[in-house]
């Protein structure tokens, strides 16, 4: 088979064994904002013309590629999901000569007053990590980004998460705001990292707490160079506060820098994250080709 | 005398009378950030040469026009601290031939974990709205804005304060982040208002309900051009949530609008504020010029 996992920014595709293993690998900075006119086909054909000429199948991608601006839009499915629900959501597209690609559905589930969230993409990461979870009981798996996921996982489903706009606040404010202005591209500094953290769990709120970043800058309590990481630490720290039932197996599962600093973070709340194979939206996209082969 | 209030952006002068009343008011867009080369002098000058050829003293100025990138600094005064101690830390700039005038200081105070938070103007408009706070016990006096002010009052001194980074993070989540995508500039929707108010009061915590804008509107809960107004009232919530000891006599000063809705977000946390003259700046000043007289 063929597990593509294709988003915004970036296409990365995966030819399988049988059993899951990958063959081969090939990514490109070919992310669906790239693609122009809706040309996926001759997009996705430039990059794997030779695997899909061999007859590998089936084509099962995820990410982006199902959004209102991808391919096709894969409607959500909705929590509590799991690998069989989420296989049943997904949605055709087929091209050329008898050509056709799976694509995943995203997540959605609405809170206790009924507003909603949405994920895509790391819906099928979470699918490919579920047998690093440990059996037995509710899992928290968090997915740190732009826009971070905590996911409650059990029995090998979702049943509800939430996102935190936490990347890209950040990323706003260090580019936008008046606290950008007295930062540096220094390197992440653990220790004012970890004092943004601790901060978040004072009173005062996120919104006095950002001011905080520029006062203590002012008054000399803060260097520049350290401003940045103690604004992540103090983001980081913000959502981390918030997540409700913080308990039992907490994991990890992105990026090898991101998830370091996180795990850092929730030690500040006294909570031992253990970290995922971030390679797990290809062995989710393999579940889902075995559950869509079942029915 | 002549009381300048001088901003960032905006310059506004006033000529009063011995007692306190206004003659004559002049404003120009001539904030500290249009000076060049440091010349403040030949700035004033170009305002109010004739009020000071006429000889009214004392000139006394308030706002940015005392930090560092003002004409000359004016160290924090420390809190607690009402019109006698901001008096005393006033510092003078003279000029030409014989001429001078008094720039306020601007107030400091550090919270129970020793991170500062500042304040410039903020301080005179409130030694300015004194008499009309209730007397007896301690009152809380908001002033709403890019960095929005929470002010405890009592006995005619500022005790403490925080500062909200409020506008600015709706600046530029508007302005910058993806949540900006979908907003429009149609004018504030109150039911949306009150909708991001009560929100804000839901546990999630602020990051996680910021990106419920995005999701309400991508599935069709929250029409484009309510968005903003529904974050304003999320944003604005947020920081009324996180006011410690919100209770007793609530003031507002500031614009009318932005006054308007802060007093509408407060009603949704069943607090009834009231709206101060304002106009507060100048009468500020004129307490401070009288207990200079006095000194």
């Amino acid at each position: 088979m063929i597990a593509i996992d294709w988003g915004t920014s970036s296409f990365r595709a995966y030819r399988l064994a049988e059993d899951g293993s990958v063959n081969e690998r090939r990514s490109a900075p070919l992310g669906i904002l790239a693609v122009s006119d809706g040309k996926f086909a001759e997009a996705l054909e430039s990059q794997i013309a030779d695997w899909l000429a061999a007859g590998e199948t089936p084509v099962l991608m995820s990410g982006m590629i199902g959004s209102r601006q991808g391919w096709r839009e894969a409607p959500y499915a909705s929590c509590p999901a799991g690998a069989k629900e989420i296989a049943a959501s997904m949605v055709q597209v087929s091209w050329g000569d008898h050509r056709s690609a799976w694509i995943a559905p995203g997540l959605t589930c609405r809170d206790a007053t009924r507003v909603p969230d949405v994920m895509r993409g790391e819906e099928v990461q979470i699918l490919g990590a579920l047998d690093q979870l440990s059996g037995g009981g509710r899992s928290l798996v968090c997915l740190p980004g732009t826009h971070s996921k905590w996911a409650a996982v059990e029995d090998g489903r979702v049943l509800d998460f939430a996102t935190h706009m936490t990347g890209e606040v950040f990323a706003v404010m260090k580019g936008h705001s008046i606290l950008g202005r007295m930062m540096t591209d220094a390197p992440v500094d653990l220790e004012s990292f970890e004092a943004g953290v601790r901060r978040a769990r004072e009173p005062g709120g996120l919104l006095h707490h950002l001011f905080g970043v520029r006062t203590r800058g002012l008054l000399g309590d803060l260097a520049n160079e350290r401003s940045a990481s103690y604004l992540s630490g103090l983001l980081i720290g913000h959502e981390i506060a918030s997540v409700p039932k913080l308990a039992g197996n907490v994991y990890l599962l992105g990026a090898v820098q991101l998830t370091a600093l996180y795990r850092v973070a929730l030690r500040c709340f006294g909570v031992e994250a253990s970290l995922l194979d971030p390679d797990a939206a290809v062995r989710g996209l393999y579940r889902l080709a075995q559950s869509l082969s079942r029915h």
